[in-house]
C-alpha cells in the first residue's frame, strides 16, 4: 500500500487555492484526508494531524498561522511572500533546488513572475553564467484576484460603450503600472520580489537584475520580455538545444508564420512557453527571449503541488 | 500679410491622415489650398502647385510617388518608413534636429515608438551620453490601422462571451508579438526600425540598443518601458529637472498614490508623458523610465505638422 497524506489547504476558495485542489485531483496526489479553510474560518483551525499544509491565503494569513504550524511536523508550503526571503526558509522550485525542501518544516513557493522566468533561465545560468537581467512583465488580471478580473470585465464593457473614466487604474483597453506599494527606490514591491527572488532561486546573490511590472488587460497568464547578459559565449543553437531538454519548458515558435506564445496559448497549461530567441547585438553574449506562462499554475499552484510531491514517489527531476 | 501654403495630404482618409487634417486646423496652419488624396486616387494626382506634401499612405505609396514629387520644389514630409534610413534623407524631429529640415526636398518623420522614445531621451543623451538602451514597447491597436482596431473590438466581444479562438493573433484579452515580418536576426521589422531610427535621431551611430515590440489590447497610445545606461553620472534629481524643462515632455507621476501615465491619459495629447524614474542598481549610471504617448500625434501626425511649421513663423525650438 502506498502512503497517503492528510492535506490541508488554507485559502481554498481563492483563485490559487482552487487550482491546488484541481491539481491534487488531476495529478492523482495520494490524499488520505483533505481539510479546507478559507481565510474566514482559520481562527479555530487545527493542523494537529496535517502532514502537508498549503498556505494560499496571502502573506498576512501565513504570518498569523505560522506559530501554530511550527509546532506540527508537517511539510508546510507557503505560496505567499511572507517568508520567502528569510534565510532559514528555502525558496523552492523543485526542478531547480528540490534538494533544499524541508520535509518537516516551512518552504516558500516563489512569486509568479519569478517562477515563470526562473525555470527557463536556470539552465541558461548553469551553462553560461547570467550576469544581468532586464525584465519587463506583462501581468494578467487574475494575478490580482477575482476582484481585478471582474474590474477588467466591467471596465472593458464600459470602454466598448465608449464611456470615459477618471479612474487612474481604469482597465478597459488600458494598462497601468503594477499597483503594489511604491518603495523609496522607485521600484514597486512586486518588482522587488521578482529581483530578490530571482537571486535566491538561481542561488546567485550577485546577479544584477532590474524588473518592470505592468498590469495589462489580459485575463490569465503572464508574459515576460527578458534581456539576459551572460558571461559565457552563448549561441542560439545551444539555447534551443538546452531548452528543448528542459523539463517544464516548451519552445513555442512558428517563425515562418510569425507566431509566438500568447497568453491564450498557455491558459491551463503546466509548461512555461518560450520563444522569440534572438542574439541582442548591443552587448556580447546577450540573449533576448519571450516567456509566457499560466501564473496560477507554474507561477503558483502547480509549483506548490510539485513541492508536495517530494513526499511521494512522484518526484520531479532537477534540471 | 502672412504667407499661406498650398498643402497636399496623401492618405487623408487614414488614421494618421485624419489627424494631420485636424492638427492643421487646430494649430491654425496657414493653408492657402488643401488637396486631399486617398491611396485610391493618387494615380493622376498632380503636385505641381504643392508647397507642402504630407505622405501618410504607407511605404509603397511613398515609393510610387517619389519620382513625381522630386521634380517639385515642395517640402515633402514622408511619414512612412520608405526613405527614413537613406543617407540623403534627414529623419526629423523638430525639437531634436530641426536644423536638418530640407525645405525644398524630402524629409522623413520617424516610426511611432522611436519618436515617442527619442523626445525624452535626447536631452538625457546630450547631458550624460547614452551607451545602451533596452526598450520594450506595449503597442496599441490603432498603430495597425482601422482593421486592427476593429479586430480588437470584435475579438474582445468574443472573449467577453467566453468564445474561444484558434487565431494565433486573437486580440480579446490577449497580446502577441508585433506581426511585422520576422528578420533573419530574429528581430521583427518594427523592432529594427526602432533600433535603427533611434541611432539616426540621436545622431549616435554607435548607440547600442535592443527593442521588443508587443501588440497589447489597447485602443490608442503606445507605452514603452526603457532601461537606459549612460556614460555620465546621472542623478534622479537632475533627470527630473532636465525633463521638466523639455518642451513636449510632461512628467506625469503621483508617487504617493501610485499613479503613473496610462494610455488613456495621453489619448489626444500632444505631449509625451514620462514617469516611474528610478535608478537601476544593476549597472552604474542606469535609469529605468516609463514613456506613454499618443502614437498618432507625436508618434506621427503632430511631428509631421511640426516639420511643416518650419516653413512658417511658428517654429519649434530645439531642445
Amino acid at each position: 500500500m502506498k502512503k497517503r497524506f492528510n492535506v490541508s489547504v488554507v485559502g481554498s476558495t481563492g483563485a490559487v487555492g482552487k487550482e491546488i485542489l484541481a491539481l491534487l485531483e488531476k495529478r492523482d496526489f495520494p490524499v488520505e484526508t483533505l481539510s479546507l479553510f478559507s481565510s474566514q474560518n482559520i481562527a479555530r483551525a487545527s493542523f494537529k494531524d496535517s502532514e502537508i499544509v498549503f498556505l494560499a491565503a496571502g502573506a498576512s494569513v501565513s504570518k498569523d498561522l505560522i506559530q501554530r504550524l511550527k509546532a506540527s511536523n508537517a511539510l508546510i508550503i507557503d505560496l505567499s511572500s511572507a517568508f520567502r526571503m528569510e534565510d532559514n526558509v528555502p525558496l523552492i522550485m523543485p526542478e531547480i533546488n528540490g534538494h533544499l525542501i524541508q520535509k518537516n518544516a516551512l518552504n516558500s513557493s516563489p512569486n509568479c513572475v519569478a517562477s515563470l522566468m526562473a525555470l527557463p533561465l536556470f539552465p541558461i545560468h548553469k551553462k553560461w553564467g547570467i550576469k544581468r537581467i532586464v525584465a519587463t512583465a506583462f501581468q494578467a488580471a487574475s494575478g490580482g484576484g477575482k476582484k481585478l478580473l471582474q474590474k477588467l470585465h466591467d471596465d472593458t464593457k464600459s470602454a466598448l460603450s465608449k464611456e470615459t473614466s477618471k479612474d487612474p487604474h481604469f482597465y478597459g483597453f488600458n494598462l497601468f503600472s503594477h499597483t503594489s506599494p511604491l518603495l523609496d527606490s522607485g521600484y514597486v514591491e512586486e518588482e522587488k520580489k521578482i529581483m530578490d527572488e530571482m537571486r535566491k532561486l538561481l542561488n546567485a546573490p550577485d546577479l544584477k537584475i532590474s524588473a518592470t511590472s505592468i498590469r495589462v488587460p489580459v485575463e490569465r497568464a503572464h508574459s515576460i520580455s527578458v534581456n539576459i547578459q551572460c558571461q559565457g559565449k552563448i549561441s542560439l543553437e545551444e539555447v534551443y538545444k538546452l531548452l528543448h531538454q528542459t523539463k517544464g519548458v516548451r519552445i513555442f515558435e512558428d517563425r515562418k508564420n510569425n507566431i509566438f506564445a500568447s497568453p491564450q496559448d498557455v491558459v491551463g497549461k503546466e509548461d512555461v512557453f518560450c520563444g522569440r530567441f534572438r542574439i541582442d547585438p548591443s552587448e556580447p553574449n546577450t540573449l533576448e527571449m519571450w516567456i509566457v506562462g499560466d501564473q496560477l499554475l507554474k507561477g503558483a499552484a502547480l509549483n506548490a503541488v510539485q513541492i508536495a510531491e517530494h513526499l511521494t514517489e512522484k518526484k520531479n527531476e532537477t534540471i
